[in-house]
């Protein structure tokens, strides 16, 4: 017996689209595109506060300037001008462990380790046997620390006030935030909450899962990718990267470069 | 000389972060998702009209059921789904000049006629210009006709209905439907406007070059998909379509099937 | 100080393209693709007994099919025709954990185990040791059992025999078969060494590091992606793909459908 | 009534694998991966001479060094080491219009006049009308001319060569140089037969329908894209790649940039 094939996010007739039991044409000009975004992970709408903070993460994640994905969707277009969706799908292809799987880890770490504890588990008590885990398992700790923004990364203050003016700061929030203080403690030097660990323990907070957080950051850079690639048509850079960055590379080979 | 290289998409310092010039750290709990997709490729925020139009088109984009593109990331996912980032990216890879380019195809139609055209030329005369060059070269017509929706659309009336209450329905819209009522009555047969007809036209109201319009299906899109793999994850239907598909197309070879 | 770009791969002048240090034009007409793809990752040139057995790893990932990938690849191409190498990249970016991983983990566990053992170490205790450390991990055991290819997968005796002739039978593929026996001992099940883990024994044989050997299969799987889509513009199949399943997979949500 | 799905490339049972008709194991050891490649698409294995002529074709297109393709593919494995499939189809998705279809279109050039032009049709007089045709619409014409390998590409000579040596230089590889004789005539300057020229010309004698000349392209490009993912594990040039162009790009920006 074979299984049957089924799937509740959309359908249509003749005369009707509906999405998530919803008519699509109802929804036209009273929905945001985030909202709609959370309607479709979530089969509800957003209620305003959820709104603000599902909007507020997911902004942040759509331009971080001309990253490796940008450049990467810049060349790819360069050579298929005729496919924009193959360059936009270039630039995503590198939102991976490095990029897009942080705010991933940061909410599998969250909901790991509280859908182990007990619904009144102390959080300090948590954070220390959390950190004391990771540093015994050498593996560097999820949304600490950042290359750039130190100490303290602004969007990250920002997210947390955000979540906590509409009600959304709750126990992953905090459980995050005593990771952060605990680690910076335990390992002598500051590490405080990243964006992504904002982002992981806020999307936590709205119950999703942290399977489809790198899907957050993907759907968010789809549109930032897409900016990237307007501006390379109107002033395009890609020619310019490919001929330094060949010169450069073989120059020791060439004829005479010794 | 080299040229130089130069992005206005974003850059950060220690403790700030811009976007298109804007500190993002102010626009967070203000900006929607949608806003800031229109942010990143207009370089200024939305008024609170165009908001309503351009989140009404990218909406209208995010979710059409069980698509190729939705099935093709859908069976990525079941063979890497340690990268979902590469299942959305294969999805998209669908999003072409069938799916994708359709709304890209009416935006082009309308701003190079319109583009070519005198400020205040007849628009009727334009359209008649337009389906007869159209029929005489042999190629469909962008933006017209559906297999499903007929005879009308109903995507269409309601995002033309939002153009017009939110002020931007000028001539590329007008010229649309101009072109549609006059390939109807050429070619003999009911051929509406579409949703992406509709679209195409409400973009170029916008100012949203030609070019960048596959763009906006693309980016609603990733959307959409994120959506399909969370739907996957809790309840796979790849290795059912993968067993079902193998076996039927491979009965033909297989030892006692004649 | 910035870091010198430097790639040893390949340069061109006017009248000169320089693979490898080899003038790429001296070796066509001599060298196969197969052998070509030797000498791009080693740098030399196969000896003819590297040569059979390095065509043999990689020829037997080419064709598995109607698998995930294919019909990934076949739905792409219908959305998106003008892009053939949309389709291709679809379809190999299922070649992930499940299928292109499998070789990979089966090379990456010999190599680790014989990285750290000493020249001379016996591979009996060794596999004893790796089964029952795998056991407790309570993770599969990388290249053995087959979910068709029962009590023993053809291709397996046949790459095992084409190395053994050509003197590449060594430390790698003996302990690839013994940990399959010990493991078949341990888990009290048939779990005989698959295609992939002689693979993943044999591509070692090669000195092939294993982060490269799931590129084996993504190279290889390339070919036949490509001869899917010659076959799919011959005679579609994405069409009734997708109608089937869009139908199928919405037919509880339609009215009526109760 | 719905289609019947089929396809001929392959199946397997418990004990068989069979690969368009031939078993796969009995190919083993005896195929070379170039030679199974052109089994794959023709259906059946190659000639001593198309072996060498097909091999010749597809290794010419492996490695072209640090191009757009092989550049974005490194930068996309920076952002996700996890997944070296996604890295490839990065990198491919970038052989489009401008890379992968200069052969594309010169075997479509060739194959569309050869096959409405009567048998015997005289080739001088068939270029010149292609040329004038060609010069009339304004378009570039597919497989003349390279911005590095002037006058003469050095592959072509060779290639075509290799082609006359093996039997397999007819009626294409002599319009396509008459093609490029008369087009340096009638526009005055040197466009003489490139590579991709000399591949799309050989693979129509090889009966290689036009749609796919592409896919050869992108077949042999996964294998130079994968040594550049070995290269770019032992020495990651995409750090300082992607650290010179954020910090140029966006240099015009910063606080005291004016």
């Amino acid at each position: 017996m074979s299984k049957k094939l089924k799937s509740d996010l959309g359908w249509s007739t003749a005369d009707r689209i509906v999405v998530r039991g919803h008519d699509l044409v109802e929804l036209l000009g009273k929905t945001s595109l985030g909202d709609f975004a959370f309607f479709e992970l979530k089969g509800r709408l957003p209620t305003p506060q959820e709104s603000i903070v599902f909007n507020a993460i997911t902004v942040t994640l759509v331009e971080h300037g001309m990253t490796p994905s940008a450049i990467a969707a810049r060349l790819t277009y360069f050579g298929a001008p005729e496919a924009l969706q193959g360059a936009v799908a270039a630039g995503l292809l590198g939102m991976g462990d490095r990029f897009g799987g942080s705010a991933e880890d940061a909410a599998r770490m969250l909901q790991d380790a509280l859908g182990q504890a007990k619904p009144d588990a102390d959080l300090g008590a948590l954070a220390s046997r959390m950190v004391s885990d990771i540093k015994e398992s050498k593996r560097p700790i999820a949304g600490l620390g950042h290359p750039i923004h130190k100490p303290v990364d602004p969007r990250t203050a920002k997210l947390f006030e955000i979540a906590a003016e509409n009600g959304l700061s709750g126990r992953y929030v905090e459980l995050m935030r005593l990771v952060g203080e605990e680690a910076s403690r335990v390992f002598g030097r500051e590490l405080p909450v990243n964006a992504t660990g904002a982002i992981g323990a806020i999307a936590s907070e709205l119950e999703i899962p942290w399977r489809v957080c790198r899907g957050l950051a993907v759907m968010a850079r789809a549109i930032g990718l897409v900016a990237h690639l307007q501006e390379e048509m109107e002033d395009p850079l890609a020619a310019e990267i490919w001929s330094r960055i060949e010169d450069e590379s073989s120059s020791h080979l060439r004829p005479g470069s010794g």
